[in-house]
């Protein structure tokens, strides 16, 4: 039963509940018509307290192709509820307003607070370095979407495995399914961490390799998560000059990858893939950015009940 | 009759006249989904010259949920309207554009100089430490809502009873109800101005009384209305150590008031009202944001004619 | 054909074109509950990148009024979009959330470069001094709406004539109606560009005159477009005292003009025209505002092919 329901960590739902909402989104994908007026009389609060404007079109566009309303502020300057109330209060007044809430903060941990005062669902959106849980949702709905399955799969992260939530999620939630192999592709300095390979590999004994180029495994690859790599992480410049090239995707590399392969990446992009291999059938990251769309349809129908 | 009208100033309208409004709220209150449709195809302006999030929601939401639209600015900044022009001229173009228009201002009378040269209805949302009419309208609504009459009732007002618009309005608002008594609790240097005790209590004949401590009256409460007193305003240390806890309601202090007594508070609240009082099923003011917002969605449609 | 179409410059329809746009927004004025809806479920995305609230306002009023919705930012600050991505990511990621995009840049080109890469229609909302067709076209349809014809129309530009696009777009414009003659009111220092007289008046044989005072010809005018004329523009002092009253639009200088003539400025305005004129029925500026948003209403439902 997912009304009612907030959604603070990528883990928060169970397998089934997932599948609940990605069927949910297959259909409104099928349909949209269907949908267009479910969320008639509904609003949803956007409470951005740092801005991300791709994040909040997507839960926007969501809520409106749904039939919905949407209130919101877009950073914490125009937010005069940012200013000396508690989360508590916060939420509990715009309870008085809306029917659901989209929080994205600076802080760790901010929006479960919210959900722990809120009569109505709160959705992360994004807390600081730790969770962006629908990011994970719009990954999974993806894959499924475009390889007909979330099993038996052999998936490649590019880039910065250190700091990212985003892959970090990813390969939580990954975890959970059958026979998924992992192949990490970082300098020695941004591999995945410890924890994650102990806690969530090893414990779960799922297959995994790190590896430091990625066009020495890229044609094992059914799915290809880039992320970016900044100077800055590097240790030192000799190894930024003699690996960069190895995390930017280009047309050579994709000349050796499987003819089935998609490439993710969670945007925004800087350099990290070519522009050359937007052309490619293969580069998926805008059909990515749709799906976030759908996800959160489906995901707001199923907190509020509506669907 | 409201159509057409502008409120500026919290006694612009007669007592019959905030009847109207009430009862509208109270039916929308009652069965909202009548009410879901009967602004469709009007669009509300909002045009908050300085943030104030909580005030702006309430009115989007309010209007969204008479099915309406909304377009607007939250804060100069973004708003180009706002450089080298006059309000004449903005509010003459906003009339092409929309509806309704709601304004929050800094200075004091820009709201009123709009409703001169509007050809639609202007209402304030707060300009500068001057009026905050849709406040008043909420109080009374609440008050009415909970204990069910306007009359007949003794109220407090704890806190700075000097600089708040709120407190003056209501007590404005309520003196025009029968057989009000009001106490004031404040420190000496933040008691009610002279002028609204001479032009307003004594010459209505009003029965009140002034004190120091919320303690030594509360039991005597029908109401009580809970404002902040910033340490700053105490004009000496020794006071502020000896009184600051006599303006914290906490549970001690509801241990003494009524079984039916309503406390009330415009929101947001720093620390005069323990979290501990939140549960008191007497603790009334997120009740009181709700009915905001209720009084807004009846405010809008009786100014636009629909209801 | 309009639909799917972008628009980028002020000349990229055809007469015909135009024509199709004007006559709908005519059937929109004199109906508009019969085009509520023909919007509904589509979503408008206004692209700020700099703050320009009175064209946003008129987008977002003409795609609600038409029953659709609305995603977007209205300055730089609060688009993460905005760092570190390319106009081409950009616009394709909003493609997947809208329908539509409305764009305002501080760069000259960015719309264009935007349309490159679009799947979605483009219609540029003004990049830094260069083009804003939509004033163009509300320009025009008021010129059509209250004089009923786009030829044989004298018409005089009074201001700052060199800097001012909105001028140079509008005589382009008017160039390719018949019989059009021209009036060109400004100091020497702002008169129209060579470029303008060489490549449209004088390759299109029209007639114009080059004049220094509004008093001089006012009479001869069947429309006047004012514009502002800044001092720092001027590049001594005593031509500036000799000169500014001669583009100030007065009562007097009204008494001179013909019964029919009337005055547009595409606003905000500061003082180049007093107060008094606004009461004259001649006064269109205001009403200009309000086909500003309609033929907007027009074009977005062209474009969108809804109409």
């Amino acid at each position: 039963m997912l009304k009612g329901r907030h959604l603070i960590e990528p883990m928060d739902f169970s397998i089934d509940e997932l599948e609940e909402i990605f069927n949910l989104a297959d259909e409104i994908i099928a349909n949209p018509e269907n949908f267009k007026d479910i969320c008639n009389g509904k609003l949803l609060a956007t409470l951005f307290y740092e801005p991300s404007t791709r994040t909040r079109f997507s839960f926007e566009a969501a809520m409106y192709r749904l039939g919905g309303k949407v209130i919101g502020f877009s950073e914490p300057n125009s937010s005069s509820v940012a200013k000396g109330e508690s989360i508590a209060d916060t939420i509990r007044t715009i309870g008085c307003y809306a029917d659901i809430a989209v929080m994205r903060h600076p802080k760790e941990g901010a929006p479960k607070v919210a959900s722990f005062y809120s009569n109505i669902p709160v959705i992360n959106a994004g807390d600081g370095g730790h969770q962006h849980p629908t990011q994970t949702l719009t990954d999974l709905l993806t894959i499924r979407a475009i390889k007909g399955k979330l099993s038996n799969l052999t998936i490649g992260f590019c880039g910065d495995l250190k700091f990212g939530r985003t892959v970090h999620s990813l390969i939580k939630a990954m975890s959970r399914y059958e026979n998924i192999k992992f192949i990490l592709v970082s300098p020695e300095e941004l591999k995945v961490p410890e924890y994650i390979k102990k806690e969530v590999l090893e414990k779960n004994n799922i297959e995994f390799e790190e590896i430091e180029k990625l066009e020495d495994s890229i044609q094992k690859l059914d799915i290809l998560y880039m992320t970016r790599v900044q100077k800055e992480r590097f240790f030192n410049e000799e190894d930024y000059i003699r690996l960069k090239d190895s995390y930017i995707l280009d047309k050579e590399k994709m000349n050796n990858a499987k003819k089935d392969m998609i490439v993710l990446h969670p945007l925004p992009r800087v350099n990290e893939i070519s522009y050359e291999v937007d052309e490619d059938p293969r580069a998926c990251y805008f059909k990515q950015a749709q799906y976030g769309m759908y996800v959160r349809m489906a995901l707001i129908a199923k907190l509020l009940g509506v669907c």
